[in-house]
């Protein structure tokens, strides 16, 4: 099982799922009010768009980065992978499920939201798993300094423990849970991108 | 034709059918019973998703073992190959029109499951082609002792006959053929991965 | 532009296309009669899923062959490609469109099966179109002999000619032309693989 | 992260991007009137179709076209690139609104036209975004000639400006509006064309 090849299914999954979340875009059509109506009342849709569109980005930077430093694969690595982009691959549906209870609201707007957060925590745990499983069994090329991987650990139970955190603010407040998802996906965009360290091309 | 192309677009047919997979993920929307009603009843759907999903990949990460093993492509290797993926991409169809009538039940229930069961072991059929024609033609770079040729053809009719029993066991008990696809995938992700042997990267 | 990325990109686009016909596979679901009278009912849906699959199929493995001999690659044509790939996309289209009219039948399914011929001779004339200006550019790597070189024209020549034949047929019998459409892909398939011809891997 | 799967990933995201256009294809099938009647009513939908096409392809050859002179890749470009496939993956879906309301006309039309154009602005200006933080970053390997740059930069500021009129327009005129984007794809791609110049392979 070449990495090569793991990667180009990986980065596959990644792109048809993130052009998917596109699919949750529609407007019903003429009939169905003006469409400034429309696309006004739908705001749901284009903001839970944008943050999976950029929390599924944020997971494909990061699988690229934990990919690059992995020198060796076994057949569990490419289980707990596919582990990860059956979360993945699940967030569309998540994304849409919860716009559309968004705009009505209620008990159930609850649920679709912790639901969404839900998943993304699962994807993230997974992510976590191929992470030690790697580190357990030595495939990862560079042994990073301990105060990198202590500050590794730090971010990556941040993300964990805000994701959670999520799920539960979510049966008191969507909005707000909403809104803490698309903080949690800038803060992981904002807080590396500062350094521009530069990589190999 | 190079391997490389004929792998890469493989994979890109693989990415998108087990994406496309999630397509038969949705909810009826606001309307229709409380969210919670509805996802709990909607149970086989999520089961098939899974099922299928893990399925796919299995055939993934055994279509790349078996091409890794490939030295040499003809035309009707390629068309043996196409034959593989007509039934992978018909997957995401026979998994949603299962899900669909294991809902409603019924004799619609037995025979939707059967074609679920039938469309995997003609995707397992052409894999067997696949290799034997490379086998047949010499292709493979590898020859492979007697004994694991003996434990892969061992392996591979015991997969083949447990599909050929889901399809009878469909028409007696749906949900019991259900089971056996979910426990044939268990059985191939399983078997193979506590070796965990290291492969190149 | 290197002519890997084209490849890829085509790759994808070719790989998304072939996957997005099952699209096409649906059955209505309970409620609208038995899935065995659904499934009988709805064979134009299978047979042309079938057809367009291996048609696209072929495309695909001639458009590798093509792009294989091609050294230089230029901006026109990347934009013959564009051309290709345009009408390669629009067949789920003609394919789910022909499969509808083909079921209800009368004046609409022969306008139907034409626009269906139309759109593969449209992507043939499109392909030759490829060809022609990667040889009168100087592009292609092999200068194939005399007689390989008619060899190819007298095949494009046969194919193109037969799909012109086909789109009047429809208008005298849909189902003949839907037949002839399969016999013109089978025969690209087993015209060339008998010859088994081994290529670098 | 390397150059070489950031440019996979994007092209992954371009090849679904632009095969999901097809999905806006569609006939009602029997009932809702002849074939050629519906047809030719969706005329809408066939312009915008093809318009959608070859802007997405045009944009793909300069994204191409970028990232082959750009030899560093840091977390900052990786996000703004994010951003660029953020409005690609947009375009499906206004093609879809602006082609269903041509089909209506009224307030709507102008608005959804001018929303369709406003997508492509903003892929625009995320696209030069790019460019300007690459140049600034020093990433770029071939130092273009003053006079390149200085032409790259005017050719820029025109497919800018004239998207932006075209948002203008597409409040007077929907359909002036269509025809603007029609002719500035065809700009782009009949001006770099006639050019012919050979590239590595």
């Amino acid at each position: 099982m070449g990495r090569g090849r793991l990667e180009g299914f990986s980065d596959g999954v990644f792109a048809v799922a993130i052009t998917l979340l596109a699919l949750n875009l529609f407007v019903r059509g003429p009939g169905h009010g003006s469409l400034s109506h429309q696309l006004t009342h739908a705001w749901p849709s284009w903001l839970a768009y944008a943050i999976s569109f950029f929390t599924i980005g944020v997971i494909w930077v990061n699988h690229h980065a934990l990919f690059h430093g992995i020198e060796r694969v076994d057949r569990v690595l490419v289980y707990i992978n596919l582990v990860v982009l059956f979360f993945v691959v699940a967030i569309p549906f998540a994304t849409g499920t919860m716009a559309t209870y968004l705009q009505s609201g209620g008990q159930d707007a609850k649920l679709a939201t912790a639901m969404y957060c839900g998943v993304i925590e699962a994807m993230g745990l997974a992510s976590a798993a191929l992470l030690l499983w790697a580190q357990k069994k030595g495939y990862m090329r560079v042994t990073a300094l301990p105060a990198d991987r202590r500050r590794a650990t730090i971010r990556f139970s941040a993300g964990s423990g805000a994701y959670i955190a999520a799920i539960g603010v979510a049966f008191v407040s969507p909005v707000a849970a909403v809104a803490m998802s698309g903080l949690i996906a800038a803060y992981y965009i904002f807080e590396q991108t500062p350094r521009s360290e530069q990589v190999e091309a």
